[in-house]
C-alpha cells in the first residue's frame, strides 16, 4: 500500500532532500530544513503519487488516503496544541503546491484555512488581536472562494477597494478593524451571491483545496507552462500542508524574502526585503513597497536588521547554515509571528548569469565547491548577455515586427538598403542594413554596419552566419517585412519605413523597433575570466575561432581561442581591391587570361596572410581553400556588370553570356569546394603559394612560425582529394626547395557531405585531420537548404515535428550517427587522425557535449561565441566523468 | 622455372579453353581446336608471362626462353618435315600476337617470316609456283619491314600501284609474274635505302618479329584501346606462331571467315566470305571483292559451295562441331591451301543485338543451352537499339556540335525555341525543341516535340528524365551551343541554326547535326518477347514503370510493367486546363480561397486518376503525392504573370509580390515533398480524395479494383510521416464510411534523403513500404545538384575522378550502403516491409544487380527502359545462384 503523507516538524522529517520525486522540490526542501533543526511551521507533504492516482482514476482519491489525512492532522494538532475547527484553540492551516521542478505562480494555494465564523471568534479571544483575525479571515475568503470555488478574484478586489474609497483611505495599513468588518460582510455577500453559502466546514475546506491543487496541475496554463520548459506532463505536483504561522499580527510581525548573496551581483552579502504585519502574498503583489532587510541605503532605518536586530541575526545565521548546506546560493521565505522566525521555503536561487560567475567563483574561493562544480554552475548560453548590449525590456516597447533572432545583441541605427549606402553612412551614423537577404558581396557593408536585418533566410543564412562572426546584432527571416528597394522603403504592417529612419533591432529575440529602444550595455567581470581559465583547464576540447579578418581573430583571441579553426579565404575576396581581379579571373575566357589575374592578386593575398598569421602569432591556422560557387563573387548589378566588361575589355555580351552560364539552380550542391579546385587547380595553387610565401616570409623576418592546416572543402571522393592533394603538392615542393624551408603544415579535408562520412576511410589515407562542416552536412543530411527555411521550418518548430533546429543543435541520430562513422572509419584507416568541427553547432552547449563524447580534438565557433564553448567545453568533460 | 612456350598441333596440344590467361584468346582457342583434332596448322604458343616479364626488365627477354624457342622450332621442323630457313624445303611461319581480351586491328601480326632470296628460290623449286611464292615474298617484306623496321607501309603501297598503272592493270588477280618480279625488285630498293640492308636471317626474323608484337602490347593505340574498354594495362599479350599454311598457292588455294549463324540476324545458317587464291588480309583490307560461302544469291557461281564442295561441306560440319562444343555462335577464319582445309582462329562470334536474342532462342529451342544461358546472352543495354530509332553512321555525317546522351533514338525535326512553338509547329512538321534547360511547365511542348535539345543541365536533368519517360530522343547539356532565345536561334561554332531550320539529333551519342540524317527504324522479332518471358520465370525483381500519362501508361504495358511503380501526380497538373486552377491555388493569400481553387481541382484530378486506373486495370499504382515546389508551377513570362493577376482580380504587385517570396535559393532543398502536405494539408487531403473517389468509382461502375499505393515524398523524420498521414486517414476514413467500402489501400514513403535511410527503423513503423528515390538520394549524399553537373562532371568522368556516373549506375559505397542501412533498419521494425527503387537507377543493369542483392522487391523505371530492367533483373538472379 502506498504511503501518502510524509511529516515534517523541526523535531525533525521523515523525509530529505534528495526526495524531490515523491515530495516535489518545496516538501523535499521542508523535509531537509526540518532535519537541519531549522524553525520551520510543523506539517506535512502529501506525495506525488496522490496525484498521479488523482489523474489515473478519474479525478478520485484513495479511502486510505482519507484516513492517512486525518491522522496526519491529528498528529499535526498535538505538535501545535491547536485543534483544526475547534472554536476555542482553532489550528489554521496552509495548503501549498510543490511539484518537482519549479513551476513559479503556475499552480495554487491556500493560506488560513480552516477559518469560519466561529473560529474567527476563538482566535480573536486566543490573541486579543482582532485586526490579526479579521486580515487572516478576509484573506483565507478572497483566496478559497476564487481557488475553490471559481468566484472571480476581481469581485473581491473591487469590494475591498471600494471600502478604501468610502473610508478615504489609500494605504492597505491604514484600514481600521471596522472597516475591515465591512469587507468581510461584502465578501461574504459575494459569496453568498454566488455560491449560495459559506465555506463553514474545515475538513471540507481541506479536501476542496487539495482537490484544487491537484485540479491546477492540469490547468491550461500549467500545461502550457510545462510544454514550453520541457517539464513531464506526468510528473504531478505534491501538496504542503503547514501549521500556518502569522505575519499578520502586528508590529512584532513580519514576512519576507532573503537571498544569501545578490542575485544582481553576486555580491556576498545577503539580500532581501520584508513588510511588517503581513502575509506572504503582500511582498509579492507589490501593494506594499517591502523594506530592505540590510540596514543600509536611504531606508536603512525601515530594515529588518534595525527594526528587528535579534530576529535579523537569526535569518542571518540560517541563511549561511543553507547556503553550505545545500552549496549553492539560496532563495528563502521567511515569517516572523510575534518576533518568532519561521522558515517556510528554500531553494536554489535564480540569478543573472553576471551573479552566477560572481557566486560561482566566490564560492570556490571560499571552499564551498570544486572548480568543476563552479564550473557546472554556468548557463553557457546565457554568457551572451555579457558579451552582448541588449534592450531594456523594463522600458514598455512595441515591436513593429518580428524575424529570427540570428545573431544576439542589440543595436540602433539608420535604415540603409545596400552595402554601398552603408558604407557612405557609416561615416557619421550608427547603420542598420536591410536586405532581402545577403551574399558574400555585401560583406564590406555588413561590416561597417552595427545590425543586420533581412527579410528571408533562416538561422544560419548568410547574413546569420556572417553576423554571428562578426558578433553583429541580426534578425533574419523578418517575413512580415516588405522591402520596396528601389523606392528605400521597407513595410511592417501599416508603418512605412524609409531610408534613413532609425529603427532598433535586437537579434536576441528576433523583434524590430522603430526609433531608440533603450540599450544595456555590456559588462564584464574579472570573475569571467577566472571560470574561462578554470574551464579550460579541464576540458579535453580546445576552442577555436572561425575567423578570417583581423577584427575577427583579434576579438577571437581576446576571447580564448587556441587557434583559427576555419579560415574562409573567399571573405578576403571581396575587398575593394580584390574584387575586380577575382572577377577577372573567374570569367577569363582561357587560362592565359586567368593566369593573368590570378598572378595579380597573388602579392595581395600574400599580404592577407601575412597580416592574418601575425595577428595569430604561432598560433595554429586551418584555412580553407575556395569554397563557395563562382557567381557569389561576380556583379549582379547593370552598372558593376558594364564595369566588368569595359575593366576587361570584353565585349558586354560575352561577359553577359558568361554570367548566364555560371547561374545555377541549386548552388548549394553546385561548382564550389574542391570541385573549382579541379576544374582550376591554378586558383588552388595561387593560395598555397600565398600562404606558403606569407608563412615563410614572417618566419623569416619576424622569426614567428605559422602553424598551417590547409584544408579542401566539400570533398566526396578520395580521388577528388588525390587530385587536389597532387596539385598542393606541387607548390608545396617548389616552395620548400627555393626557400630551403620545411613548413610546419598539415593537410586536411573537411567532411560535410554524406558520403565523405562513409567514405572516411579512404580519405583518412590521405591527409592528417578532419573538419566536421555540420552546417553543410545538416543541410544535406536533412536534404534542407538553410537558405530556404523560412517557408516551412517555422512550422516545424512550432508544430515540434523537429524538437529542435537541427543547424542550432547538432541531430545526434543522422548528422552526429554520420560524425560517428566517419571518425570510426577514419580512425581504422589511421589511428592518429587530428578531428575537428567548424559549423555552426561547434558554438550550441548540447552539441558541444555531443563532440566531446564521440572524441573530437577540438571544435571552432564564431567569435562572440568562444567563451560559451569553452565553459560547455569542461561541463562536457565533468558529464562524461560523471 | 616458367614455362614458356605451349605446343599445339592436329595431333593434341598442352594447352586447352580454359587458359586464356596465360595463352590468350586466340592461343587457347587454337589449343582447344587441337583438342578437337580440328585440322589446325601446327605452332605453338608463348606465354602472357612472357610479356609481363618483358616489361618488368626493361624490354629483354629471358635466355631460358631462347633455349625453349629453339626447341620449339626444332619440334615444328619435325612435324611438318619442313626445315626454318633451309634452302630446299624451307618451313614459313606466322606470328600472331593474342591477349586474353580481343583487341581487334589493334597489335601486330606478321605472315610469311623466314623467306628471303634463297629461301625463295627453295620455295619455288618445291611448289613449282613462281607466282605463289614471289607473292608471300613481297607481302612479308611490306608486313615485316613496315611493322618491325618501322617503314612507312605507304612507300610499299604506292610502289605496288605504280606497276599496276605501268602495266595499265587494276585489278590484283590481274598481276602476272613479271610485275611481282618488279615489285619485290622495289620493295628491296626501299628496304635497302631506309635501312641499308634486307632482313635475311629467318632467325633474326623471328626474334625481331616477337619482340615487335611484345613492344605493340605499349603501343599508344594499344593502350587507348584498353583504357576505353576496361582493359587492364597489366595483361599482356601471348604470342601464337604456326606453321604457315597458305591460301595463294593458286585457284585450289583460297582464304576466308564464316559465321556459324547469320551475325546480322541470328538466322542459323553459316555466312561468310571468301576469297580464292588470296592470304587473309586479303578479305580484310577489301582490295578484292569476296565472294559468298554458301551457294546463293547473284554470286551463287562464285561461291565456296559451288567450287570447292568438298572442302565446303568439312567446312561447314567444323562450324557444326566448334559451335556445339563452345555453345555458341562461332567467327572462324580459315585457309585452304591446294584443296586442304586449314583452321586458323575460332571466337564467340560479335553480333547485332537482333541476331543475339535470335540466335540465343534458337540455341535453347535445339537445347544446346538453357534459358537462363539464353538470357544471360543478352546484353541489357543493348536492347536499346531494337527500341528506338537510330542514325545510320554507315553513311559520312558531321556532327555542328555534341551534348550529353541523354535519352537514347535518334530523331529529325524543326527547330523551335518555346513550348508554345512545338504545339504550334507540331500539327504539320516534326519537331525538335531547343532549351536552354526545361522545366515541368514545358511537359506539353515536350510532349508534342520529336526530340529534346538543351544547353545545360546533365544526364538526370528535368529534361533528360522527362524526356527518357517518354521514350523521346534527347541531348542535354550541349555546352557548346549558344541559345539567343530572343532571335530564336541558336550558334554551333560558326554555324547559326534558326527557327524552322531542320536539324537531326542522336539522343545515343549526343550528337547534332544540321539537316536531315539517314535513320534506321527498330524492328522487334517474335524472339524478343520469348527472352523476356524467360527473363520474367526467372527474376525475383519484379518490373514497374514510371508513368502517369495514358501515353505512358499504356506503353509501360505494352513492355511488360508489373505496375506503375512511381506516378508523379504533379506532371497532371500541368495539363492546359488545370493549371490555371493550380496557379490559383499556389498564389491563394488565405485558405479559404486556397479551397475555393482546391474544390475546383478536385473534379478534374478523379477524371485523371479514373482514366489512368482504368488503364493499369487492376494492377498496383504507386502513387506520389504532389513533390515538386510550388514555384515551378508558377508562370515566368511577364503575360502569364498578367494573366494570372486577371483571372484571380488581384493586384500584379500582389502576384508579383507573392511569386517574388516563392523563389527559392536551392529549390531542391527548399519547400517541396511533404513539406508541403505540412504547410497545406488540404492540398494532399484534395490528392487522396480524388485518388480513392476514382478507384470506388471504377469499382462501383466497372468492377475493376485498383490496388492503390499512396506514397509520401521526402521524409526526413517519423514525426512529419505521423502528421501526414493522419491527415490521409481523415479523407480514408471519411471515404470508406461514406461508400461502405473498403479500400485496397497501402501507405509507404519515399526514402530519398540520408536522414530518412538512417531514421529507417522509426519510419518503417508509421507505413507499408518504402520506396528509395535513388534520384535525390544521390543528389544529397554526394551534395551534386543534377541540374547543375554540367559545369563539373564532365571533367570528373573524363579525368575518371568518378570512375562511373553515379546518376545513371548507383554508387554501392554510399547510395547503396545508405539503402542497406534503411532495409536493415527498416525490417528490424517491420518484417513484412516491402520494398522498391524508383530512381533512374531502376533501368541500369548494374545497378539492378544490386538492387537484387540487398533484397528490393521491385524495381521501377521509364517504359523504354522496362525491357531491358526485365532482362537485367532475371540475369541479376542468376549471377546471384551462381
Amino acid at each position: 500500500m502506498n504511503k501518502w503523507i510524509y511529516y515534517f516538524s523541526p523535531a525533525g522529517s521523515e523525509g530529505n532532500a534528495t526526495m524531490h520525486d515523491i515530495l516535489g522540490g518545496k516538501g523535499a526542501g521542508l523535509a531537509e530544513m526540518s532535519n537541519l533543526n531549522l524553525p520551520i511551521p510543523p506539517g506535512f507533504t502529501i506525495t506525488t503519487d496522490l496525484c498521479e492516482y488523482y489523474y489515473k482514476n478519474d479525478r478520485n482519491l484513495p479511502t486510505s488516503f482519507n484516513t492517512e489525512l486525518m491522522l496526519a492532522i491529528k498528529k499535526l494538532e498535538n505538535i501545535t496544541g491547536k485543534i483544526f475547527g475547534d472554536h476555542s484553540n482553532p489550528l489554521l492551516l496552509s495548503v501549498r503546491s510543490g511539484a518537482k521542478a519549479s513551476m513559479p505562480g503556475m499552480m495554487d494555494t491556500i493560506l488560513n484555512l480552516g477559518i469560519n465564523d466561529k473560529v474567527c471568534t476563538a482566535l480573536t479571544q486566543a490573541t486579543g488581536n482582532k485586526y490579526f483575525t479579521l486580515d487572516s479571515y478576509r484573506r483565507f475568503l478572497q483566496m478559497y472562494c476564487s481557488i475553490v470555488l471559481s468566484i472571480s478574484a476581481e469581485l473581491f478586489e473591487e469590494a475591498f477597494e471600494l471600502h478604501k474609497i468610502q473610508a478615504n483611505i489609500y494605504k492597505d495599513t491604514d484600514i481600521t478593524i471596522e472597516i475591515l468588518e465591512k469587507i468581510v460582510t461584502s465578501f461574504k455577500q459575494i459569496i453568498i451571491k454566488h455560491c449560495g453559502n459559506l465555506p463553514v466546514d474545515p475538513y471540507e475546506q481541506l479536501n476542496l483545496s487539495i482537490k484544487a491543487v491537484l485540479d491546477s496541475w492540469m490547468s491550461e496554463r500549467a500545461i502550457s507552462y510545462r510544454r514550453i520548459n520541457n517539464i513531464p506532463q506526468d510528473w504531478g505536483t505534491a501538496i504542503n500542508i503547514q501549521s500556518m504561522v502569522f505575519g499578520n499580527m502586528g508590529d512584532t510581525s513580519a514576512t519576507g524574502v532573503v537571498f544569501t548573496r545578490s542575485p544582481s551581483t553576486g555580491e556576498s552579502k545577503i539580500f532581501g526585503e520584508f513588510l511588517i504585519n503581513a502575509q506572504g502574498e503582500d511582498v509579492v503583489a507589490g501593494i506594499r513597497t517591502p523594506n530592505p532587510i540590510i540596514e543600509e541605503g536611504i531606508n536603512a532605518h525601515k530594515s529588518m536588521q534595525a527594526l528587528m536586530p535579534k530576529t535579523f541575526q537569526q535569518l542571518q545565521e540560517i541563511c549561511q547554515k543553507l547556503e553550505l548546506h545545500y552549496k549553492d546560493m539560496q532563495d528563502i521565505e521567511f515569517t516572523v509571528e510575534n518576533g518568532k522566525l519561521y522558515i517556510l521555503q528554500t531553494r536554489n536561487a535564480k540569478r543573472t548569469i553576471a551573479a552566477s560567475i560572481k557566486v560561482a567563483v566566490s564560492m570556490t574561493d571560499e571552499g564551498i565547491i570544486s572548480k568543476e562544480e563552479a564550473v557546472m554552475r554556468i548557463v553557457p548560453e546565457s554568457l551572451n548577455q555579457l558579451l552582448h548590449t541588449a534592450i531594456d525590456y523594463n522600458k514598455p516597447l512595441n515591436a513593429i515586427a518580428t524575424g529570427l533572432p540570428a545573431s544576439p545583441g542589440a543595436a540602433t541605427g539608420v535604415v540603409v538598403f545596400s552595402p554601398y549606402d552603408a558604407e557612405k553612412m557609416s561615416h557619421h551614423h550608427k547603420v542598420i542594413l536591410v536586405r532581402h537577404d545577403t551574399s558574400p558581396e555585401d560583406i564590406n557593408g555588413m561590416h561597417v554596419s552595427d545590425g543586420i536585418l533581412t527579410a528571408r533566410g533562416g538561422m544560419t543564412s548568410h547574413a546569420a552566419v556572417v553576423a554571428r562572426g562578426m558578433g553583429k546584432p541580426c534578425v533574419c527571416g523578418a517575413t512580415n517585412i516588405i522591402i520596396d528597394a528601389k523606392n528605400q522603403t521597407f513595410k511592417a504592417g501599416d508603418i512605412i519605413v524609409s531610408y534613413g529612419d532609425i529603427i532598433t533591432i535586437d537579434g536576441g529575440t528576433g523583434k524590430i523597433f522603430l526609433g531608440e529602444a533603450p540599450l544595456m550595455r555590456p559588462s564584464i567581470a574579472p570573475e569571467f575570466e577566472t571560470i574561462l581559465n578554470w574551464a579550460d583547464e579541464i576540458s579535453h576540447l580546445k576552442v577555436r575561432a572561425n575567423a578570417e579578418t583581423i577584427l575577427d581573430s583579434t576579438a577571437a583571441l581576446k576571447f580564448g581561442a587556441t587557434g583559427i579553426g576555419l579560415c574562409r579565404t573567399e571573405h578576403m575576396f571581396f575587398d575593394q581591391n580584390k574584387i575586380p581581379l577575382v572577377r577577372e579571373m573567374i570569367v577569363a575566357p582561357d587560362k592565359e587570361r586567368r593566369m593573368h589575374a590570378i598572378n595579380k592578386l597573388l602579392p595581395l593575398q600574400i599580404d592577407d596572410f601575412k597580416a592574418l598569421f601575425k595577428v595569430i602569432h604561432g598560433k595554429p591556422i586551418n584555412i580553407r581553400l575556395l569554397d563557395p560557387p563562382l557567381h557569389e563573387f561576380l556583379p549582379t548589378s547593370a552598372s558593376d556588370i558594364q564595369a566588368l566588361s569595359t575593366g576587361l575589355n570584353l565585349p558586354l555580351s560575352i561577359i553577359e553570356q558568361r554570367l548566364h552560364t555560371m547561374e545555377e539552380i541549386n548552388p548549394m550542391l553546385g561548382h564550389r569546394g574542391c570541385r573549382l579546385g579541379i576544374s582550376y587547380p591554378e586558383i588552388y595553387q595561387m593560395q598555397v603559394r600565398a600562404i606558403l610565401t606569407a608563412a615563410y616570409e614572417l618566419k623569416n623576418k619576424e622569426n614567428i612560425e605559422t602553424i598551417i592546416e590547409l584544408m579542401i572543402p566539400l570533398i566526396s571522393d578520395v580521388e577528388e582529394l588525390k587530385k587536389v592533394k597532387s596539385s598542393i603538392h606541387e607548390i608545396v615542393t617548389e616552395l620548400e626547395i627555393q626557400y630551403a624551408y620545411k613548413f610546419n603544415l598539415l593537410l586536411g579535408t573537411m567532411i560535410e557531405l554524406p558520403r565523405a562520412a562513409l567514405q572516411a576511410g579512404a580519405i583518412a589515407k590521405e591527409i592528417d585531420y578532419f573538419s566536421f562542416g555540420t552546417n553543410d552536412l545538416t543541410q544535406t543530411t536533412y536534404g534542407i537548404s538553410r537558405d530556404d527555411v523560412a517557408s516551412f521550418f517555422p512550422d516545424y518548430l512550432e508544430q515540434k515535428i523537429f524538437a529542435f533546429d537541427p543547424f542550432v543543435r547538432i541531430d545526434e541520430e543522422s548528422v552526429g550517427e554520420l560524425l560517428e562513422i566517419a571518425i570510426k572509419r577514419g580512425r581504422q584507416t589511421k589511428p592518429d587522425l587530428k578531428l575537428g568541427v567548424c559549423g555552426e553547432h561547434a558554438g550550441n552547449p548540447v552539441s558541444i557535449e555531443f563532440f566531446h563524447k564521440i572524441g573530437l580534438d577540438y571544435i571552432s565557433c564564431s567569435p562572440y561565441r568562444i567563451p560559451i564553448a569553452r565553459v560547455a567545453a569542461a561541463q562536457a568533460k565533468i558529464k562524461a566523468l560523471s
